[in-house]
């Protein structure tokens, strides 16, 4: 397993650059090959190819930072080939904004939709400094309290890629699920980092927001929980180390439930936020 | 102006259901004329944009219910002649989801496109009854003892007719602003109906979601709040009666802000939640 505290890859140098890079096959369209170091159990993170998407969106249009990103996830996308059309729907001075979907390949080679998404891009270095917030970051013990899958047991074979690829450090208070002792409270806090030491970017952020367990966990619900919508603020590029990430559930209804993410960064700055809409069994 | 308490509209036979009515075109391409009752200072509001939008998919996709929509809002709408062009992305069981524009004219006749959303949609009645929530109702003080714009002095000529149309009363510990004395807190509160007394439907509630004041007032800034991106889930069919809705913002960055709503219906259950993205000159 990669060491976090001692790897130095870089910005555009580190295993996230590498599996979400993308081949310009022709203007606005990419092929990627899909790695199967994102993956929970078989499917691929929802994060991991939002940011895929979010990528592909920043070579499309005239701006590079998605301020905010609105994605439909339509069927479940496996490793391997895919393609990401895009098109640009407004280019402005300060926002621009495009629309992306990713396409897998059926048995008989056809394209099928995985994710659509439409986002608007501006540049966070151009924003004015002001911050006027009541948002405090979370309370989150410090780093060497919190754990990892790493310090659990051996991890089952063909089980979560991605926990290699993450250094995600979880609130031992949100932590109970794991120990069959849900809180019953829909909430999970997590130190949240690139396990090879890349510094996080705007890119990184949408992967941030949905990396950590489902809170259906602590409501005390198990198995898969979809996402069938996912809307990414990001609000200002973070400060080098690690992020902090807190994820909250308030309301589960009908089978579906919320989970709204904050991201925060080393500066104590709310760096993006996030909710989605996600399917459980109830 | 209507007197809600006696006017007696029902859901399909009211000033909303008219005025977000669609003539339909050709196969998912439907013609409206936005109408003036709905505007603010010349704008036409951004929830009654949203609902017009909501209605070509419903009309467009095998499922009525806007479960999530998302929105860019690309350049400002005018009243007048505007056409939807909705295209169906995934139809499935228990969701489909399908996207629609909005374009009006230029002087040469050529479209311009308004917005754009994405959506996903499902049957609310469907759903089991199963809730669990940790969210609790906005504190607001009974209907009677908050304020509306006809309690104010007589309206100026050309003002905001949207204010005809609905029953909003907001909280007085919320209208600080309205004073000279913004409270600081990004916190905005009122009951909401259609005054022509016809109850919330889930295309009402994309309307209830942008109707009231902008939180900005409150923080002490004033001028136009545009959105640039705004997402709804509707999360229960609202039971009859008036909605109480609360908007939040927590952080006010780069000129950038968020506006987090919540609604609620008469049997205490959170309808709606919604979030976007605005941007506000400092």
């Amino acid at each position: 397993m990669p060491e976090a505290a001692t790897a130095r890859a870089v910005i555009g140098d580190s295993e996230f650059d590498r599996d979400t890079a993308l081949i310009r096959r022709e203007p606005g369209v990419y092929d990627i090959d899909l790695s199967a170091g994102w993956t929970i159990l078989g499917a691929v993170n929802g994060g991991y190819l939002l940011a895929v998407l979010g990528r592909a969106l920043a070579h499309a249009l005239p701006h590079a930072d998605p301020f905010t990103i609105s994605a439909h996830y339509l069927t479940a996308s496996r490793p391997g080939p895919a393609v990401v059309r895009t098109g640009v729907v407004r280019t402005g001075r300060t926002l621009s904004t495009g629309q992306a979907s990713l396409f897998q390949y059926d048995d008989e080679g056809r394209e099928v939709e995985r994710i659509r998404v439409l986002a608007s891009y501006g540049d966070l270095d151009a924003l004015p400094d002001d911050v006027r917030t009541t948002a405090r970051p979370p309370a989150l013990p410090p780093l060497e309290q919190c754990f990892g899958a790493e310090d659990g047991p051996a991890p089952v074979e063909g089980g979560s890629a991605i926990t290699e690829r993450l250094l995600l450090k979880v609130d031992p208070s949100t932590l109970g699920w794991a120990l069959g002792a849900p809180s019953g409270k829909g909430e999970m806090r997590a130190w949240f980092g690139l396990a090879d030491g890349r510094d996080a970017d705007p890119l990184a952020l949408l992967l941030a927001v949905d990396a950590l367990p489902p809170t259906a966990f602590e409501i005390g619900l198990s198995g898969w929980v979809p996402t069938v919508e996912l809307t990414v603020h990001v609000r200002a590029r973070p400060a080098p180390g690690p992020l902090r990430v807190s994820i909250t559930t308030r309301n589960l209804a009908g089978g579906f439930l919320e989970e709204d993410a904050e991201v925060w960064d080393s500066a104590d700055r709310l760096v993006a936020q996030s909710r989605q809409l996600a399917r459980v069994r109830l």
